[in-house]
């Protein structure tokens, strides 16, 4: 049976990074494995950055909550440190901030392909493990989808077209605001297992659990017409 | 939000060929359905057929249950009217009898390669539409296959490996029989909301609504680190 797991996340969002990685951890452990099935969906965190705006988030995040430099590199090796934890690479400082907006249309466009790890994994490399912005570089942008196997005129299509794949995006942020979901990452497993933000791998695994052994409820009828090894109930020509 | 729907099936069960038809009837009419995502799952109807035996449904039925070859023709244009109510066409007569199995060895294969629907289809339509038999030969399987557009080679390839897939069908059915499942098709929604034979399009209407609808648990600490609109809540580094 399959198990669906809906996980909203920004990609500069160190959270989400270490979350996608707890949960796959769970995900490596889980005997079902091959029955579970991830969406991807498209959450801001600042929707109100304009496209072309953007400058390294360390001076941003300072500036933004009046805290010191010093102090967001130390929160920052936090991170890093959990991320070493998982085997997941984290450079600290270096970053950009700026509007993911585009980037989730891409991963829309990807979902479409078939292929929405690949470019949110290959995104997360290139904005967390990377020595190179990602935000202010449409150039990159472009650079980091062909290498991880996107074709290179489909995915300037997607990025010179502002309206590609916008709806999709806003659809995922409406629905996370009529879930209630006001920081990511917000994961769903089964359509009714909520789990908010990067916790730790045993809850992930026992969302897991929860969801694919849900007790089944009969809707409708409790029989109709099957067909089983004793034959058909075919309908009686009177 | 994804909506999973879990169905199990056989090629030759034409109450699983109405009951598909019905389902997507009412997935047509679901303002959701861009969320859904449909994985069939194997049922052999008669796991004891021989690969190699086959010959006419009719003959084959009215022996096996003591009825007249003209009851069984009956109850044939019984199931042919409520085809034609959903636009199915419905050949009466002429089907034959056979091992499913290499049926859904092949579409586990399809499943692998993302089109599932597409060869299920294609069987339904080779088994219940079509003038010639489906089970007798094999050639005729490998060019329903191809022409529903999968590569010939990799189909034969599967069809000449016995153990190619058959450990997917296997588990499918095992999973079947662990949920209580004696005849299909049988439908299950978000994991949980199952759904008993070839019911009418409303149940199916019914289901989607309730796996789209999940109240969400929340598994694990209310809160945990995520990042928001008013930054992260990032780990106080002492």
């Amino acid at each position: 049976m399959t198990v669906t797991v809906d996980i909203w996340t920004d990609i500069n969002c160190p959270f989400c990074y270490l979350g996608k990685g707890r949960f796959e951890a769970a995900l490596r452990g889980f005997d079902r494995r091959d029955d579970v099935v991830v969406v991807h969906h498209s959450f801001e965190l600042d929707p109100t950055v304009p496209a072309d705006v953007s400058g390294a988030v360390e001076q941003h995040i300072a500036d933004k909550y009046g805290i010191s430099a010093e102090q967001v590199l130390a929160n920052e090796r936090g991170i890093a440190a959990q991320a070493g934890e998982l085997g997941l690479p984290y450079k600290v400082g270096g970053r950009d901030y700026g509007s993911s907006f585009d980037m989730h249309r891409l991963l829309h466009f990807a979902l479409s392909q078939g292929k929405q790890e690949t470019l949110l994994d290959a995104l997360y490399a290139g904005n967390f493990a990377e020595d190179a912005p990602l935000f202010g570089d449409r150039e990159r942008l472009v650079g980091v989808a062909v290498t991880a196997g996107f074709d290179e005129q489909a995915v300037r299509g997607v990025l010179d077209d502002p309206e590609a794949y916008a709806e999709d995006v806003r659809r995922d942020e409406q629905q996370a605001a009529a879930l209630g979901v006001s920081g990511v990452p917000f994961f769903v497993f089964g359509g009714k297992y909520g789990v908010s933000g990067a916790q730790p791998v045993e809850t992930f695994t026992r969302a897991l659990e929860m969801a694919s052994s849900e007790q089944i409820v009969t809707v409708g009828a409790d029989s109709a017409d099957t067909c089983g090894p004793d034959g058909c109930a075919v309908p009686q020509a009177d």
